[in-house]
């Protein structure tokens, strides 16, 4: 079986909106094991909708419809829905009721347009909207379905997740797929390809399914199982062996950041954080700032963008600087050691870099960033050679540095 | 006249990959005067793409086609383009001359499958990319236009630009619209409507059109004329009017970030900037340092997340942080001074806010930010209330503060 997508709005066909409820369905209905026949973006008028619903319920046996539900333009789509299936409006009592605590709950005073998204088509199944007042609308036509759902995204999600889904795998008695995924960091996918190729045969042989899903700095593999959640524990099994064997690269699961495992590391072990940034300008503090109880374990950084804070804040020796600049392995080392003294923390991360478009040279050429971590019994340092995107420079070196510093933290090499 | 738009690829279905291409596109031929018909995505089958061609080409008078022309997989997209033109494949002298300047430029091997790249449909007029080795395609057919190009967004953008646009509107005699920007910090939508409702009307009586453009901190006005390039100096005299009239919300044109114009008006007046952050955690010195450049005026900053820090490194007093607390405009008034003695800057920046989800009282609420600016003759707090969103917050936190900074050294109340 598979399911069409259509999205329904002006915004998303002149690109004012980004078409992420289609990207976000269609990755959820392909997690759940069912394929996608074609996703269609179409402007609200009544004959495009009708002629784009023929077409795809004649295409795919599940059709999921976007948009159009708003409280001011709702009547076109739902209107056109009724013509469609052949039924009408009616007010639906238990819906009115909904929306009217959910107007209550907010103490704002509902306008009539929103009494009107009470008047459903007779003929669907109504889908429960908790979190907003446009309903879902679910309907059958020759063991076909088409289900229309509002455009806002997390009431799509809302919707999608908890009726559409599960009423979806049931209808067309679909096994749900299992999904796990392991995060990586510090290795291309080209290379993590090579060094699993082993571990991937077997994956392979044993009937899982793997996907690597790069993006600057982090790969993910996700490992599927089309038996559903009893595949748990030997998915759960085959990511313990890459944990075992890869334990510099692979840093969690199922989607966390570098920064929740490194800020949630520091906190079981009571310890605390500074940084020296000079080419990420606070990128990396700010990273872990991001999430929520960062205070627990960050006193504070310096950002040492000219050398005459590295000196005078950081204590860097001009020595130093003079004979092997600031973006040396010298350097790092003296920034990460002059801030762990400064703030008083178990660790410090410090980096430089040159982050482009200008001011590489042959031998320092736009890329290579130093990396230092002091802790508590020392300081280690790492060097990289990252691309000439300045801004993807900056983030590949702030997700690697992370890095470091949870390998410092757990003492892998 | 409309435009059809086909975006061919799983990764596209699946939602592996955000479809930002096809929002691309869209807003390209919107913004050129061309009405969109239907976006449109498929897998890369055969009779797939043939269908949608036919369906498309019915609709509308052009059809933009993306991806299926990568080096490993382009078989498929251009035999189904020969299929449906009634042509065939030939080398193409001149396009592999070009794609062998291309790799010997980079010093890298051709591969095989990069010679077939240079044999395309005859019947076609082949679009030159100058950044890529996948040539785009021009058809034409009773009339109507087919046009396929690569799928690599920077590939399709410049090959839009340089050939797809340029020729449509002269193929299909539409007169290009002008369209011009101006961009907004510190004022919400609605707000802005309120405020510039007379200008607004006179607008429409001109016969020029306004788009609001929110994002989370920036609102941007587009205007639009269709009679082209000679309404450039109306445009430019209306948002004159509002560059004079609100000053302190405007901050420049045509998508240029706030960072970016504050630091050219520092770089201008040789004049130097410090930061000393608490809730944005660096972030708003990693705005700055985002630019190229940011060496000429960012000496460096302090993140002084803790109180700790904000006593010993910034020299905030500690009556002051236990009378008025770490979110209060006496903290952060003796934080920007404190960072600007420090680093001996003309201007030092410092915020101190409650971003959330906790931490509020009712006294001072989540969303509560303190912004200061130390400058050459004094120093100003403005105090912000935001919402309860910690990411959003930040975010807000950032531009916000640029903001000031802008109207500080611009002496704009």
């Amino acid at each position: 079986m598979q399911a069409d997508i259509i999205t329904i709005g002006d915004e998303l066909l002149i690109g004012q909106t980004i078409n992420t409820n289609a990207a976000w369905i269609g990755q959820q209905l392909s997690l759940s094991g069912i394929a996608i026949g074609r996703s269609t973006t179409i402007s609200d008028g009544k004959q495009e909708i009708l002629d784009c619903f023929s077409e795809a319920l004649n295409r795919s046996e599940l059709v999921i419809v976007t948009g159009g539900l708003g409280p001011t333009k709702d009547d076109i789509t739902k209107q056109t829905l009724c013509e469609y299936f052949g039924t009408e409006l009616e007010l639906k009592q238990d819906v009115l009721v909904r929306i009217e605590e959910f107007f209550a709950k907010r103490g704002k005073e509902m306008l009539p347009s929103n009494y009107q998204q009470a008047e459903l088509p007779k003929s669907c199944i109504v889908l429960d909207n908790f979190v907003g007042t446009a309903s879902g609308m679910w309907f059958e036509k020759d063991g076909r379905i088409l289900v229309s759902i509002p455009g806002v995204p997390y009431e799509m999600k809302a919707l999608m997740t908890e009726e559409v889904l599960p009423r979806a795998l049931a209808y067309f008695s679909v096994k749900g797929m299992y999904h796990q995924t392991l995060m990586t960091q510090g290795i291309g996918e080209s290379f993590l390809a090579q060094k699993i190729e082993d571990w991937e045969n077997r994956i392979y042989a044993d009937g899982l399914a793997l996907a690597y899903l790069p993006s600057p700095g982090v790969v993910k593999l996700r490992l599927t199982s089309k038996k559903g959640v009893e595949d748990a524990e030997r998915i759960d099994r085959y990511f313990r062996e890459l944990e075992e064997a890869y334990p510099n690269y692979v840093y969690g699961r199922n989607g966390v950041s570098i920064f929740e495992v490194v800020g949630q590391l520091l906190r079981e072990k009571r310890q605390t954080l500074s940084t020296v940034e000079s080419c990420t300008g606070g990128g990396i503090s700010a990273a872990f700032v991001a999430q929520p109880g960062a205070s627990d374990f960050l006193q504070g950084g310096i950002v040492s963008y000219s050398n005459e804070v590295k000196e005078l804040e950081v204590g860097v020796y001009s020595a130093t600087l003079a004979q092997f600049g600031a973006v040396s392995e010298q350097t790092v080392v003296e920034m990460a050691l002059g801030g762990q003294r400064k703030f008083k923390t178990d660790y410090c991360i410090a980096v430089s870099g040159i982050a482009g478009p200008d001011g590489g040279t042959e031998e320092k050429p736009v890329g290579l960033v130093w990396c230092a971590v002091a802790h508590p019994i020392g300081v280690v340092a790492k060097k990289f050679q990252f691309g000439t995107d300045r801004g993807r420079n900056l983030e590949m070196t702030t997700l690697a540095a992370a890095n470091v510093l949870r390998r410092v933290i757990l003492s892998i090499e």
